[in-house]
């Protein structure tokens, strides 16, 4: 198994470069799921102010993907590294971009929350909503702290979590279909609340995505479009040969 | 202003090589593109064998985008290039990201083109979306030309269509709302056919990030999250500098 650890250069101050790199990138995480955390909040608590907040951070979050990329160019220019250095740095690159898409996708449910405060709420507070909600912050959580831990498992955990996300966003679809097919003067709040759920339910891909990158980094391979299984049994099979 | 070709580098092999994965990211561009235009025609059509053939599709999509990142770290792991090198290495790496996305849209439409084809028709065939559905197919071939031409220009183009999408998307729901209101036995179709118009919408944004990447590549900064007028001022500024 390829050992990565963030202290093994020769030369210090790349070790330092790619560290800074991976703190930027952990303070990027930090901010988008206290995005994601106050949008779920927002909706929940019909907090339109709350609400405001996050949509107001989703730019920050824009300018930090930027400059990241930039520093991530910049280093691999600078520093020309070895294969398994820029594959720390490409893991980054793309760590960056799916967090910046949960932030759009956390702003998204922030402007669904404003809209939503403006109508009754259902008898269950959109319980349905929080939970998902919960469900995907809890993985952002393990996504980000993968890339603290290196632990290739993280991509077998999330792409499983992800698939019961995917259960639960069919759940909720056929649940709100038959809402609507009840009463038609809900239609409009529950398609919004339907948006909501969508919304998350890509936040769910995204935070595999990142599982994937960790073990992408962890074992020097893309996992991408594999099963969880064929991940567990190349993770088995190398802890056999060693 | 910065004048990238591809015939610019001492190392002929090097050259070849970029020139290669260009080709390629132009190859799977091709292939994403028949995929959106075989999804809306199976829309349209009812054509579930063609839908088949999309959803079929997606996953030698997703073997080539793993191919093709793969390659891109390996030219830069052995040829180091310089930062300009990079930059198109880089924009290659964005773009595929955004095609491969933009299969996997075009794989949900031809799943709901099969879900739709249960249901009985409207009278207008789905006018609404087989426009969009042009609408995005053209933004397309214009993000790949780009790669082509190398024309910044396509950038605020793309901007500025994506902006008509959105628009063109927020009228569609409204229309859709107000069918849903007037029967309720049409709305199960009319979910489907809205998560259409989604899909559709989403493509617009991808079209308008690869017009970005070419942007950068071309002129060498990131315009993400500028708008149309900024990037326009920005050539104006240039050309009269020259």
């Amino acid at each position: 198994m390829i050992e990565r650890t963030f202290d093994q250069h020769i030369s210090r101050q790349f070790n330092n470069e790619l560290e800074h790199l991976r703190q930027q990138m952990m303070a990027m995480g930090g901010i988008v799921e206290q995005m994601l955390r106050q949008a779920v909040q927002a909706l929940i608590e019909s907090d339109t102010a709350l609400a405001q907040v996050v949509i107001d951070t989703d730019d920050q979050v824009n300018q930090i993907e930027k400059k990241l990329d930039e520093e991530c160019t910049l280093v691999i220019a600078r520093r020309q590294p070895a294969a398994s250095d820029l594959r720390l740095i490409f893991a980054i690159i793309k760590a960056i971009s799916d967090l910046e898409r949960i932030g759009d996708e956390a702003e998204k449910i922030a402007r669904w929350a404003i809209s939503l405060a403006d109508y009754s709420r259902p008898r269950n507070d959109y319980r349905e909503l929080e939970l998902l909600g919960h469900t995907v912050l809890d993985m952002l959580r393990q996504g980000l702290d993968g890339f603290t831990r290196l632990s290739p498992e993280v991509a077998i955990e999330l792409k499983n979590q992800d698939k019961k996300v995917d259960q639960e966003y069919e759940t909720i679809f056929r649940q709100y279909y038959s809402y609507m097919m009840e009463d038609a003067g809900q239609i409009r709040r529950i398609l919004d609340a339907l948006l909501v759920a969508k919304s998350m339910e890509r936040i769910g891909d995204h935070c595999k995505n990142l599982g994937e990158y960790v073990y992408y980094l962890v074992q020097g391979h893309d996992v991408r479009y594999e099963t969880a299984r064929q991940m567990q049994d190349s993770l088995d099979l190398e802890s056999s040969e060693e």
